[in-house]
């Protein structure tokens, strides 16, 4: 771990995008980061990560890493913000309790009380119109997000909520930390900057705040022609898209 | 681990019922606790677990966890029972061993002196008339086992007994602790509500107490009509049910 | 780690014949200690074990665990013997290191100086006459198996020596122990008593003992008919026994 | 860790060339500390090694390990050389980060400024001509290693580098140590000594030391003559090489 910029930060919320489910939180949180100008403070290196380096554009290694941003609310009744994005999350069970240790010890040294959890919620085909499904870790909270027009799923998902989207709000709830998880439905084959776009509008309902979605609705209607390319060489629906789990590793 | 209630109970038994096999166990522990009305006093959380949590009816999400019930014994010559149930058993063979740790130094701290625990013993085809198998961990239980019609088969179950229900007996041997184990025969593909009713009744004539046992013969007979419905599906015995593991993961 | 019996040793040998390759080591060891009436002074527990308990004739669960027995050499000119045998080997990889550090403190604590580790040499096809291959932790000791009859392969095991049989060589010469290890041909496929005679001939010349072969003699005679009959019911050698791993499981 | 020799260095440069991809970076590292006499200074045991001993030409155990040689610069303008070279890498994913955590503890006892590691590009199919593509931990060293005609690809590889050769040059940043990687393209299925000839050539340009080649192009030549012998007795390209993941395991 290690401390790249001291920052004030008034009792800021905590914004969870780590690599999952067709990289909608990742896709949300960056954004997010980029548009308001969120500036780096720390980063987080762990042997729980997979023991490799990236390797960038300039031929320059990096460690694998998880980075914390920070954004201070400009105007007084803004809250401000902490951004928790990354290359991967943990490769090992016991690795993901220890790391979200470490991300609340973090949240609890700045302050935070709540946490907002973003990622995808694979349905297994593509979705036209994808929608946000919600979670929280404590029912005083359904009312708040109801009231942006949250939408809840009884159960659902049926499987749980795995890694540390799950995690932050679970083990944030043992030590008193309010949390909401908000899930774009996707086919979980491929990076979904569609299911993303729906994710930022309720997130920026929830902070009440307004950026720019150019750069994801761009994104997304590249991602619609790969979409178009893939269903015309396979002649329509022969193949099922479920079989081709190749697809995610080469357009993330 | 979290306290929830402190109670002060007179040397109980524990009663462990864990996810298993059928989840003959979970069953059983789970019908007594209702039945009894035994309140809960203490969540354990632990990093074996799986890294996610689950979503309730309510949307709320929920840290994996092993809970921890008590029940005073309600006349005089009635042993006071503490239950050990929970979502999942450890994902890791090392983890296994410390929560076990972890349960027999809860239950030294209650006053335990024996253990009783729950489990289906899956023999790979669908079992008409479920019948129950005991293991102890000291000669000297035979005798009582077998006073209240508990019976034995000499090296069975072949492959011993894994997790939480085989090594509360072995490890808890070491601490002194005498331990029986109760296994209801199960074709392993099916939670299966007949055995467990097996192995309660087998439980209650142990511990000498009388439970209402409508709700899991109500489960039974569900159960049943699904069976019916997978036999019809495959007009008879076509695909033998060893195949489909799917069946579990669908009807738990 | 459970001392059973204090026993007062003078600088004994350790004897390895934990589970393996065709069970040879555990054939031999075994064997001597029946044949020897060596005395059990040790039990030891361990997390790196599978976390489950075995049932005996009587309906008894028994920890996993290994064990060490010692044997006072009758004669003055005898030298006492430790001997390491138990139920399984750790099942990762980390565990065998610490399990080997384990057994090499318990060796050093009774003053040993040389270690002889048995296991088999799995070849792939059915051996009729095994062979015994040698291998040392220090080329000084080469002299002295060749004096008594033993053969090297230079290379051999072209695998290496995995498990106790190759680690308590390889860290007991860390620790200044000298270490032979005899490893008796074998298909790998099944328990090996033939295997396991001619290992301990070579092991008995090492030793300057003689014990009864006639209960492993017996056992040898028992698995030829086993032999026999799977190769009648294969019509000759139609499927390659290579195939059939569920051998290993059901002979053992 | 088991030093076997003191010896005292001018802040040395590190070169690692542990077993990977095609042993390119093992060749190469091997070739120089033959050639050039470098001594042994240094044995590194660990628990993440797998757990076995190796038996060597005269039947002598060798539990696994990792070695550490040093060369003193034989004229006053040459920098003083240590290498990294061993049996294995780790097996485990944190065991990983714990090794790498070792050798630069040894690095930054010895005063190392500047590490080289060595290894493989595995691209999947016979690559006539080796090329060598380079990356370095700070932007600082392009110019540097561009002077002596190291490639560079945006990019690549792109799936990172793995284990030691990445993880050498990532956590020796953070302790401010500079890190250049040198690969060579190789089919990843067979060793390759004719890209380890070219990695060494790229290697001693970047070092200013001149090293006698022949050994390794021996080395080559007979991989030629392998080579061809597959391709004929594949009748050409009927099966690709691809699938063929026996052949490392038997030519290495």
């Amino acid at each position: 771990m290690r401390e790249i910029k001291k920052v004030d930060l008034k009792s800021p919320l905590l914004i969870e995008g780590l690599p999952g489910v067709g990289h909608v939180g990742k896709l949300v949180a960056e954004h997010l980061i980029e548009e308001l100008g969120a500036i780096k403070i720390m980063e987080i290196y762990s042997k729980y990560l997979p023991p490799q380096v990236i390797v960038d554009e300039n031929s320059v290694v990096h460690l694998l890493k998880n980075e914390i941003y920070a954004w201070k609310g400009e105007k007084k009744e803004k809250r401000d913000l902490l951004f928790l994005v990354g290359d991967f999350q943990s490769v090992s069970n016991e690795g993901h309790y220890a790391m979200i240790d470490t991300y609340l010890d973090i949240a609890e040294k700045y302050g935070v009380d709540k946490i907002y959890t973003l990622g995808g919620y694979g349905v297994g085909y593509i979705v036209e119109e994808p929608s946000v499904i919600c979670a929280v870790n404590d029912e005083k909270l359904l009312e708040e997000v109801k009231k942006y027009g949250g939408k809840f799923k009884d159960n659902e998902p049926g499987g749980g909520i795995a890694g540390a989207a799950g995690l932050l709000l679970g083990m944030g709830k043992l030590r008193g930390l309010d949390g909401i998880c908000l899930m774009g439905t996707t086919s979980g084959y491929l990076v979904d900057p569609k299911s993303a776009q729906q994710v930022l509008k309720m997130l920026c309902r929830l902070l009440d705040i307004e950026v720019d979605m150019g750069e994801l609705e761009k994104r997304a209607e590249e991602m619609e022609k790969v979409i178009e390319k893939i269903k015309a060489s396979e002649g329509g629906v022969k193949e099922p898209l479920g079989k081709k789990e190749e697809y995610l590793g080469y357009y993330v």
